[in-house]
């Protein structure tokens, strides 16, 4: 199988002003088409540590696919840099250029910059990846046997070569061997827990089948992964393991597949054709915007009121005022009244509410930041639970909608 | 200046099952302690990718920061794996087995397993960090004028160890230096237009301060960055090219902090003492989860209708019947009747109301996937826009979120 390295450039990922998303992007669809990624690099835009780095993973690998760095600023240095590396000279390239006038003239609308134009330039020892989606063209280069495949940061521009070409040339020059992997999801059991319950069904895995974990917001992620070069071979061992693991955890299963709650959540919904609506004070819209992240979740979700403020509560949501002073917004009897005043205001077949103090500030002694009230209903039932977190605002409201999510999850499936 | 490697460890991270969040985290901080990250590598749970990771990183780096494969289960193989590379034996540790028994008994309310209270063994020639917040010890070693810190993967307990241990100890043995980032975000011009505008400026830049330009969301973010060890004259030549950089794109100045647009918009109102609102459909819920995203944003947002059905858009924000049917969802007419239904409903100061079609799904001839209607109101004044985008789902729903705030944020300031 051939080792494939990937090198993102970049000074804004060595200080972390940007999260690489790009990588783990390229690494799913090499995975899918059957090529393994050895090393992930991230370096600046600086000359040594680039060449540095193409030198060290050149070492190691037979393709390395390189990200960014060839914008029109004068901060981008990649380009000018692999043409020396490799022993070029910049050449105009027509088809980038016709395709730099086609998006300034078509989709930017306004004049292209002398910088632009430039940036049609490519070295004359690399074959040319035409970008439909932006003005950097791509690049591909060999040395000593290995393949270097230079491309666009611009995600979507990065993700169009990918599919066109880069995976098409890799898989025709590597392509005869599979990776599978199967993922299923628990909830409610810790990792230390699941590795002991099923600590036989590791053991006697084969040697060829490696089991991983990934425990995030109360799940646990259980991976399978293979390779090898005869599919069939591979998916059957695969299944046979599959199932013993799916049988093992069985009463923790939320899922056999690699999805997350939301995912889960809309298709139980769309399969038994009943609506939902959200009630959210602490996760501000959190929960909803999860629920709409999935293409098609205009068939089950009507929509959702974020009463952010209590008088909200009260308006649009028919939360008694004499609930708020008494209890408070933090509370089983408030969350109770918001799920059944968004059953009512949105219509729906289900609601779910959530109420809690995700901080820093606004915790007291009674109520400190981390509490949460959430309640799931439909017209016959109201179930609620009080959580307690004890981390950050963003994992706290992460893990409030996580939760609320399985509640209902669990009523659905009642 | 010490030059510092952080190496990550997992296979989650060479599939692109999970992205790399640690990483840029770290590098914040390391920043702001004065210390610079050379170079990240992501490799895999695998000994022969693990060692000659520390080897090649030992090679050019001072201090090596590894996170992950600390766990309790199988696949976590650093901590053994460290241990032989710096020739020590495995020993129990008194205290983090203390911790290990106080967070089973106090947080996870559950028996401690044998593979939890493995995890309170730690090679015998490494200083400990104790991990508050987790199972896992953290743990330095040194190598021939190199520092080794070992931490786990689950950031909220790396980043406890981080700020506890770890940047004290790198500032105490290296810290005689420091890293100035300035950033600004400009709007409404493109990073070749822009890279034409600032060239005599850039071409005056002193030779020790870096300019990088970062566009994304319509937005460029251009960012200064310089070192030293004398911090008033740092200080006094980067706010002088930084008040220089400001006046050249004053006409497209966004922010001369690296702030995201929500928390420009919360500033502006919370200084204005105004309230907002906001009406979603097609971002469902996105742009009241990035205003609440901000700590303290209580102070001036009351709430959002998610109005994802049409049906949710007629009762909680009073959008007409016939507006719907003569001009649809996704128009000037139905996004301006859902901005004062906002202002109505919600009792704000300000609305945002959105409509659009994010795709895959929904798009037609007259209206594509991309289409786009956005509106921004008080009770004097309402203003719309129309967009189109050509990306994914997820980066429309971005796009759209960015671009209303922005309408908003000049409605505001008028």
């Amino acid at each position: 199988m051939p080792n494939i390295s990937i090198i993102t450039i970049g000074d804004e990922l060595l200080i972390g002003q940007v999260i690489d998303t790009n990588s783990a992007w390229m690494a799913q669809q090499l995975n899918a088409a059957g090529l393994a990624v050895l090393r992930r690099v991230a370096v600046g835009d600086n000359k040594n540590s680039i060449i540095n780095a193409l030198e060290q993973e050149q070492e190691q690998a037979d393709a390395i696919l390189i990200t960014g760095g060839l914008g029109p600023t004068a901060d981008d240095i990649t380009k000018p840099l692999l043409c020396e590396y490799f022993g070029g000279k910049m050449v105009p390239n027509d088809a980038a250029l016709e395709n730099v006038k086609r998006l300034f003239e078509q989709i930017f609308k306004r004049p292209v910059t002398p910088v632009n134009i430039k940036q049609a330039e490519v070295p004359d020892c690399c074959t040319v990846i035409q970008n439909k989606l932006g003005t950097a063209p791509g690049m591909i280069f060999e040395k000593n046997n290995t393949i270097f495949v230079s491309m666009p940061g611009v995600p979507h521009e990065m993700q169009g070569m990918m599919e066109q070409d880069v995976i098409p040339l890799l898989q025709k020059r590597f392509g005869n061997s599979y990776i599978v992997h199967r993922t299923l999801v628990t909830f409610g059991i810790g990792e230390s827990n699941l590795s002991d319950m099923i600590q036989p069904f590791e053991t006697a895995l084969p040697a060829n089948i490696k089991l991983a974990y990934l425990p995030n917001f109360g799940m646990v992620r259980l991976r399978l992964t293979s390779s090898g070069t005869d599919k069939e071979k591979l998916d059957a061992a695969m299944h046979e393991q599959f199932s013993l693991l799916k049988k093992e955890v069985k009463d923790y299963l939320l899922t056999d597949e690699d999805e997350p709650m939301e995912k889960i959540v809309g298709k139980l919904l769309l399969k038994q054709n009943k609506t939902l609506g959200t009630a959210e004070s602490c996760t501000g819209g959190y929960i909803a915007q999860l629920i709409t992240s999935m293409p098609g979740s205009s068939a089950y979700f009507k929509g959702s009121v974020v009463s952010y403020s209590n008088e909200v509560k009260e308006t649009l949501l028919k939360v008694k005022e004499t609930t708020l002073q008494q209890y408070g917004a933090v509370s089983e009897e408030t969350v109770s009244e918001m799920a059944a005043g968004a059953l009512d205001a949105l219509k729906t077949d289900y609601a779910l509410a959530v109420s809690g103090i995700m901080g820093p500030g606004g915790g007291s002694a009674e109520k400190p930041v981390g509490t949460v009230w959430i309640a799931a209903a439909n017209k016959e039932r109201m179930v609620t639970q009080k959580l307690h977190f004890r981390f950050g605002r963003l994992r706290n409201i992460q893990l409030t909608s996580v939760n609320a999510l399985n509640l209902l999850r669990k009523l659905i499936i009642e």
